[in-house]
């Protein structure tokens, strides 16, 4: 399957504004690309690509004062399969985890590993370990908290999560992962594109999605906590402890984002 | 100077807990130790070294049921100097910051940079910027928050310190780094060995010690709220976004610290 | 001047539902007054009024299931002067306060002044004490906090409005009276009617509003941190410690706003 | 049964400082007092009593700087019954609770009853109505919660106890009123001398008590999720919706604790 993908962000820049995005399609799934896959800027201010300690593929660029438009749009092969699941898969004992899943086990910004483990204890602690019981905790996850786009707030944290019961797409990721964490499941942030592929359209826009990899047996897995259903054409742009570390574009300074348009389109 | 390093650590393990400890002086410093410096188990579990993604040295054990213990003695070179210090270093605009210290500008579980911002920008953001504006910051967090181990707290963040204004050595790091932060000014964790050398005799046991730095012109700062002042022989062990990064030991599991020594004395 | 005073709520009711309103004008306006000022419930269920401990009216019904309708027109004498203003009234110590006056000081569910002193002292102790200070209070948080109908958020506190710097009404409101009690001074939440009189024409719809009042001299006076000047035609309807007490409509069930319509016209 | 009743508090003043204490037996025990029962001052300060909005007695002084001691020593006369419980008291629903119990069923400073709602009906919300609910929530809370005197926190909210699981009388009692207030039910804080009396002498010295009463069938209840028994001699001084409400002393200034004793003996 071949999948369109593409972005087009405007923001309005008073005084110059270093800004950092978070836009390239994810290492792990660059060979798939059928194109070139650039930050474009206009103005064509110059642009850096790096790597972050996580591996995701971050763009530095200096935003001078008025409007600027960061647009890409390429194509990527795609095997149009769902989400991999493995219900046999077992969970890996601390002391056999690769040590780097290690720092998936910690609290983050977003994540109160520390204040939540009585809770995910109490919850979680007695179920069968291994793959049925993250799909438990997606499933509790999904059930308990309610979708909606007003209430998205930046600094909700998985506690404000799990007492407000209200969120968006990184709101029910961060509840799941960091119950996870809190019985020693790795669990790390993943955002990327998703597109209403194999599922009836969304009326909502296009927007960039979030979801969660948990480290199970030998790998790591997708789940989704906001959706609770396997997905065709995830396509993974960057993972990291929380939202903090893979948020799409970080300005240091004022950038008001004017435009913002996403595609993720079948194309064949 | 010579400086002899040491800790004694015992927990009372009931069912078999997996442990990382982060008790290796860190690489910076390796090239001064007049001895080996690896953490010495009884029982003699296996334990393994392994670098984490802020380049401290971790070592990972099965600690079994019963009593273990974690020691280790070396001696290390030091200057005798006083903290390098250097007014006139300059703050790095973002755009010209070396990639790997942007890490060090994002929030942390105990660092709540989106949340601390305007009132970093109320008190300091009309400072000249520069070493001075660093040194202002640890100087009002020293001046207002008061000392006080009874009060220690493993879940206190920055904003708790903020509010509370009372706390221990991590808790001063956690507001003045957070307050860097604000002001993009990149700033981390520090943990390591501090011992009462060119200072009164504290009458309190010795203790590992808590510090921060700070990247101004071209390179990475000793700052210490806690004490505010210049010290002779610090001795790092690790770096990190927060105090999850680098505590001394992460237990998953049930591991009851019972006894506790550190060794840190000028010998030569 | 007289002022025309109504409402038209409706809730959609799953299961009956006990539901108690602070919709009555308060007793200390009860005399200006020029017609009824009862809830009128449809379908007409009955309704007791009582008064509560802040000393407002309040009334019970309990709604059945289906679409239950709260409405009232009445029209008030208003002096159709600006709220009252005394530059030189002057804060009371608290050893001369009257005893009602204490419960002012205290902290409450979206009043943290536990947490808030250092802050307020940091800001404000040093001022000359009296109205002027409690001035300086409103235009600090008038001018720091953005008004945001999409940010409204039921369970933000004065911290967290003292952090995230936005909000709608009772925000300002919340974090200005904590400020208050944080110097000893008394305040307290305030509900009422606030019609567009004498100010340019509001293009949101006519909404409940919040202020707040502080007891200096020897008397409650009017503030409001969020308009931050005084107005003409303000009719209280209750008093209390915070949002919690004076809630227009608290629902002991789940109860849906399905229509929400305040009238406060100048007739003449 | 007689109880002998008394305190000696004794507090350094810098500079003179305005004090509220609750320090008076409840006037719903006054009858039982064989004694007069009023703080007496030295230096002798004038001291005036007043009812506070709840009905406890309260008293109001000035300490002027210096030491000032509160003292009183006092006789009560007491059943000697265990507390009285009532396993069929059911609970009333909201639309017939009387109008003065109301008040206790919302939010306040330490009872977040917004926030923790969701997690009061997933745990209790399916139990059987009426005073075996309320013992579930006692059980579970004393259960769950480990008492710690050095951890005691003066900002502690039922939600920080409900995530940290360890605190003082006042956290216990705090967490389980809010799981009450979840519930539609009444839930008071209340404070007073409980000895020893028909327990196993504690070894730690004698405080006043925290404890909370709950309105089932037609009156209020005595429970307590510190010791999750029933006790004998519990002398009621003061009630309210939490700690804030009713705490022994409340300075406005400061006032540092340097002696502290109670008495609670039985003495006949």
């Amino acid at each position: 399957m071949l999948i369109r993908l593409g972005y087009d962000l405007q923001f309005e820049i008073g005084q110059t504004v270093p800004i950092v995005t978070l836009l390239s399609v994810h290492p792990s799934r660059r060979h798939d690309l059928q194109g070139p896959d650039r930050v474009i800027a206009e103005p064509a201010v110059p642009a850096t690509e790096y790597t972050d300690s996580f591996g995701n593929i971050c763009t530095r660029l200096l935003a001078p004062p008025g409007t600027i438009r960061l647009t890409n749009s390429t194509v990527i092969q795609d095997s149009g399969l769902l989400d991999p699941a493995s219900p046999g898969a077992r969970e890996v004992p601390v002391e056999e985890l690769p040590t780097e899943t290690l720092r998936f086990l910690m609290a983050s910004r977003f994540c109160e590993v520390d204040l939540l483990s009585p809770v995910a204890v109490e919850l979680f602690g007695a179920l069968p370990r291994g793959w049925s019981r993250v799909a438990a905790i997606c499933e509790w996850v999904h059930s308990k908290v309610t979708f909606s786009y007003p209430h998205a707030r930046p600094t909700r944290t998985a506690l404000d999560v799990f007492t407000e019961r209200i969120g968006v797409c990184r709101d029910f990721q961060h509840l799941a992962i960091t119950l996870c964490r809190c019985l020693n499941i790795p669990a790390r942030y993943a955002t990327g594109y998703l597109g209403d592929i194999g599922v009836p359209l969304s009326d909502t826009a296009m927007d960039f999605s979030a979801w969660f990899e948990v480290f199970l047996e030998d790998r790591w897995w997708t789940f989704d906590a906001r959706h609770n259903r396997a997905r065709i054409g995830r396509v993974l742009i960057a993972t990291g402890l929380d939202a903090t570390d893979v948020a799409i574009t970080t300005s240091f300074g004022n950038a008001r984002l004017s435009h913002f348009e996403v595609v993720t389109d079948e194309i064949g």
